[in-house]
């Protein structure tokens, strides 16, 4: 049976740079991938079309794909929104929390040849390859009770902190799994100094640990692991954290390569179905110019094939098409620097189909 | 009348540190400062010698102080405690809620006689100058309910983020004030689009900012703030934040100069009353050995003087005794490199001195 890819293009660059990797999808479909292609509307663009930023027909589609591919969500057409029910980011984060997508993979690669696209000194960077583990459908960011109200005459806005056991321990195998597959290190991110919750993070994962004998695991407050991914990125091999710090420090380490325009991820629950997308945002600013660079969501599908659909070749089909063009010399204006060639959105996406 | 300097060595390095920060203390003495130093104990070394890491009798004398010089607490030692509230971070933490030290100031300067220690490339940190304001007696680190406890057959730790207006609009007038006399730019740093907290952050930064036309604010989430330090500090003047995403964010951007040995820090409550303290920690892998860089704590000194003593002259000699031995070539371990001469904690202590 066929398998069925959604793709949700988004806001601002998200058609432009879906548009490219959908061409790629396609290319895959030709070498025989069996698998059915729709589309359907989030975000902005879901709000401006049905008034919700996540429609029920998307959702619906949502629940029933194999694995999701999303441009990117929000726009300052939409900051202003009264209700933040009615945000853009809202969708994102409802397909995370309806399709029980827990496990955010979120890889901090240097590509060599983008080296000198980073803030930092060739050789605190060079060979740079992290990956984050974030638990992304608890904690901070769907904890109740939530709100602004009125207390002792003034206005307080709180949020809840929350995570059990059982999720803990579920991000904590994707992480000790992951390590595995890698090089064997592991270091859990908590502020169990002062945050009871991540007192219990911690423990959970020595326990999990035990069960990990081959991997070893540290731990680091999250304002240590701010400063040492800035200081000295390469000791990490594997990071695991809670949503609100994997948020946070995800960013600074894709920001480390200096090239997040080519930083894909995956959203993953339980069964294996996924969501795919970049890391990077919509950028508002460049949309719709075809200056956007499409290789972050070209390696999101790449991730989808390999996590989602089970097809490390074709994936690996893709990762090398895309190096081949770096190797080339392409670039889009966000990783170009003099002596490179300068291209166009679709011109990108074009180059890595020549080149699959 | 005298006024009363309380100083607390701590944990690790705290003692030789603060042990020169001191000597120029009674350097300031000598040139007619009208000062009466007393010591304390705090963190691990309270509750080793009281059985709590804020023992009674240093809150009393705290209270009573005009300002505060505390070196750093905490070490592995302490780390296994079972009891939370003994371990030595609640001293700190005990200090700061107690005397209502809402107001850290954390600045990232950019020495240029250090700027090779940086991970960063040079053009992108020199004369780097950030202050960061964070808000230091609310938010997640104090907000209740908070615990671990049995739900639905297992356990679930929680925490409360919560800021009241009235604690969002006392250290927004703290930034603004800052801003005010520096290069008239904040920033406050947020996640609006995700925390109900930080709606009404940003709310009230807003409102506040119609009172100082004169400062250009801005607002950031926090993802990204952690994003653009990495990419282009420079664009930072003044930041405001809360106080968990304040401990992250001055970590990283102290980092950012690749000598947090040289980092003071000062923590202020309503009435000018201050505590004042180097933003690295205890390292406890070199205490005792003479090593560890007293720059942060004698700048936190300089800190002191400015903030709490009015004594901006003073303020302004010890930071230029401190650049002095920079230019000297004079440095400790965390900062030495090829060329530069060696020195003993205590050697800086007494090379500062004189060049008082
Ligand atoms: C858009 C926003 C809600 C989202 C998040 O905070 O998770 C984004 O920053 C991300 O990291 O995917
Ligand atoms: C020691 C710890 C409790 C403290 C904090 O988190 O505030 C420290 O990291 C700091 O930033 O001063």
């Amino acid at each position: 049976m066929s398998r069925k890819i959604l793709v949700l293009p988004g806001d601002g660059i998200g058609p432009e740079i879906t548009r490219e990797a959908v061409k790629v999808l396609e290319a895959c479909q030709q070498q025989g991938l069996d698998i059915v292609i729709e589309e359907g509307l989030v975000g902005g663009a879901g709000y401006d079309a049905h008034g919700e930023p996540l429609p029920t027909a998307t959702l619906e589609r949502a629940k029933a794909s194999d694995a999701i591919l999303l441009g990117a969500v929000g726009g300052p057409k939409w900051d202003r929104l009264e209700d933040l029910t009615k945000r853009p980011e809202k969708g994102l984060l409802g397909l995370r929390k309806h399709l029980g997508l827990f496990g955010n993979l979120r890889p901090a690669i240097l590509y060599p040849q983008l080296a000198e696209a980073s803030s930092l000194k060739p050789e605190v960077v060079s060979g740079l390859d992290i990956m984050i583990v974030r638990e992304l459908t608890g904690g901070i960011y769907f904890g109740q009770p939530r709100g602004i109200e009125e207390r002792d005459g003034e206005r307080v806005g709180f949020n809840t902190y929350v995570y059990s056991e059982s999720e803990i321990e579920r991000i904590g195998r994707v992480a000790f799994e992951m390590a595995r597959k890698r090089g064997k290190k592991l270091c859990s991110v908590d502020k169990a100094n002062v945050l009871e919750v991540t007192i219990l993070w911690r423990e959970v994962m020595e326990r999990l640990a035990l069960e990990y004998p081959d991997v070893e695991l540290s731990h680091m407050y999250v304002d240590n692991a701010a400063m040492q991914l800035v200081r000295a990125p390469k000791q990490f091999d594997v990071i695991v954290t809670g949503n609100m710090f994997g948020d946070i420090l995800s960013d600074a380490a894709a920001m480390l390569t200096g090239s997040i325009g080519m930083l894909p991820s995956a959203s993953l629950n339980e069964s294996g179905q996924g969501m795919y997308e970049p890391c990077h945002g919509s950028a508002p600013d460049i949309a719709g110019q075809n200056l956007a660079n499409p290789l972050a969501t070209i390696l999101s599908v790449a991730m989808m094939l390999r996590y989602s659909l089970d097809q490390p070749e074709l994936a690996a089909r893709i990762e090398g098409a895309v190096g081949k063009v770096l190797d080339d010399g392409l670039r889009t204006a966000d990783i170009a620097y003099p002596g490179t060639r300068r291209v166009t959105t679709a011109e990108m996406g074009d180059a890595v189909l020549t080149a699959f």
